[in-house]
């Protein structure tokens, strides 16, 4: 049971949301019974079966609603890390080794490390360039292309800076060349609209944990006549290109939560913004030596990701978690690893600031009130650690 | 949500808990602040993240200690299907291809999908004959095992029968020729002991959903040392070894089911066993033209599996069901394929029994007046079945 009162002062702010969400109360409410009463696996006939099957059959359609697609095109999963890693090894191993995989740097870590593991089994992979603000241009794609490449994956949005990535024109380009277009829209959904039809992806990741369902649960979107091998071989589950006993209440929980989204998305993401952009006004506005990370316009409305020059990311972090506010140096994938993102290091942020990366992430429930406490807080934090920093203390000019 | 009254008659009688299982109250008492109030990504640095951290540490003890294994032995997964690819096809990709795997021809799909999927991605793969009761002989292992054999992988409780199979001394002989030992044990948590030191194995396979916990959560143990690779690559989670946010209700779900069976598993299997035994005297006896399968002795004490001569299968589970019994064929993983159980086939059951095998698998709340309807039900049921049937009204002798 988790302990409350531990460490965390009454009235925390959370603004970790590109990390988890919390799972909407409606959402609870719709797993409830699956917990409770109806517990028959999908695969059986008999009538316990056939009433998980149903709500099943149900999640699929409200996903498949959400995205645009066909619900035979629904596949779930246990993740968005096991969506990402099912798109590049099962094209990768349906095309064989020795064939070519294009992606960028920034991607998250479940892309990449998928795609460095089928490089050490013998495939080729190029990472793209990407400029300043994150982004990957098109044309660089086309370059990246050869003969034998099979697949280029390019995230929709950037889970760290939050930056939009032209992925409508890159998986054009793709198409061109006979080549399949992966995006892992994880955190993209329920900020920008995603349709897997406009976007013209043959592939795509999404995650219910970041949308206000279960942790343990994702989704791939396979685009009919796609090939690509099964990653979990076994059962006839997933139309026998998922094995495994069905998570119903995952897959009710995600259901659920996209149906939900889908009225609702547009609403929250426009109060997100505008909370985003007071978020960083008062932070601009009161914080010297700070830059803003991410493309000025093409950026998500939940994220405001900074690099504060002179002091240490960690005692950064600590300190405000004492103060309540919960916030994250970057992908919670990549958290305790020690290393600089990636992400930092792609679009080139000088070394008096990239040791100090906070990325503060609203969410649908963030109030106005979090977000000018949020700004009080963090200027005081900033201003503390900084008095204690010999780097800030001898910087010249 | 699950509607209770459509085609199910009050007072249905469960007998498919080797399909899955209820949730236990108790466990989902145990999930409920994970879903109502405590959701942080335990990866986190801050409290959020801490809270749900703890719960799934607690949760990896508890699993750790029901099979005897260290918490750092013990690796959440999707599903006792992930986990049972992950051990085929890490420990493989580990060695490199053209090396040797040794299964048996009664394994859950899951493991015969694995090592089919890696036979046709360049690795050797040899299936052992099973006598009629579905043992897997250790001296069979003995004379398959070559010079490039890197893993064998047999179950410990066949899913469908109930054998026990001999994996102790398996695991012995394997060590002697320093190859890797893998047991899914997903039929025998709960029914006989499981100890990871005691069977000697070096990975084993658990499924929540098969002991009260909830589905989409398994466990992969893998003894300190085991030379495998990740199957899913990305983040540091599980270290490093399982990328992915965890599954913090699952996971949590399934420490507290362990801790559960752990107190309770004994004297649950010595009813459950009673129990079955009665079930099957009553159906051995008032019913003609029946084979129960399995060994006598080596069997689990929750599954009766027959075959019911002169009828067809499908109708005798549809009828069935419409009384309120729920049975499985086999194993639900294979259900809707059309073709023959590969175990049914494998024990070498005759052409005019093998279309119609009936698995009973008891749980722990199974009750006497539930068996004792049971058995007049199916025996009212094969009854009218046979009645239309015309290989029972033709059959000789």
């Amino acid at each position: 049971m988790p302990n409350r009162s531990k460490g965390s002062p009454v009235g925390r702010i959370y603004l970790d949301n590109n990390s988890t969400t919390s799972i909407d109360p409606r959402v609870a409410a719709a797993i409830e019974p699956y917990i409770r009463e109806a517990y028959g696996n999908p695969s059986n006939l008999h009538s316990y079966g056939r009433e998980c099957a149903e709500g099943l059959a149900e999640a699929r359609e409200q996903v498949a609603a959400f995205i645009g697609a066909d619900v035979e095109e629904v596949f779930f999963t246990g993740s968005g890390t096991e969506s990402d890693n099912w798109a590049v090894k099962g094209v990768a191993c349906a095309v064989g080794p020795g064939k070519h995989i294009v992606t960028s740097p920034i991607e998250h870590g479940a892309v990449l490390g998928a795609c460095r593991y089928m490089g050490e089994l013998g495939w080729k992979v190029s990472l793209l360039l990407v400029d300043g603000y994150g982004r990957v241009d098109p044309e660089a794609v086309r370059r990246a292309l050869t003969d034998s490449t099979a697949l280029v994956s390019v995230m929709l949005v950037n889970n760290e800076i939050g930056t939009i990535e032209p992925v409508r024109k890159i998986a054009a380009i793709c198409h061109e060349r006979g080549v399949l277009c992966h995006t892992d829209a994880v955190a993209a959904v329920g900020k920008i609209e995603v349709a897997v039809d406009d976007l013209g992806v043959d592939l795509l990741t999404i995650s219910g944990h970041k949308l206000h369902a279960p942790k343990g649960i994702g989704v791939l979107y396979v685009r009919r006549g796609t090939e690509i091998h099964p990653f979990i071989h076994g059962g006839h589950q997933e139309r026998g290109m998922r094995a495994g006993t069905e998570n119903v209440i995952g897959a009710v929980g995600m259901g659920k939560a996209c149906e939900l989204l889908r009225n609702e998305w547009r609403e929250d993401a426009a109060r997100m913004k505008q909370l985003r952009d007071r978020l960083e006004r008062g932070i601009v506005e009161r914080i010297a030596e700070i830059q803003v990370s991410g493309h000025p316009e093409n950026r998500v409305c939940n994220v405001l990701h900074v690099t504060v020059g002179y002091i240490e990311g960690e005692a950064l972090l600590l300190s405000l978690d004492l103060e309540g506010v919960a916030v994250a140096s970057g992908s919670a994938c990549s958290a305790g690893e020690g290393d600089a993102s990636a992400t930092v290091e792609a679009i080139g942020i000088s070394p008096l600031f990239r040791n100090s990366p906070v990325r503060f992430s609203l969410g649908r429930d963030t109030t106005e009130e979090e977000i000018d406490r949020t700004i009080d807080v963090f200027e005081q934090v900033v201003g503390r650690l900084r008095d204690i920093s010999p780097l800030w203390t001898n910087r010249s000019g």
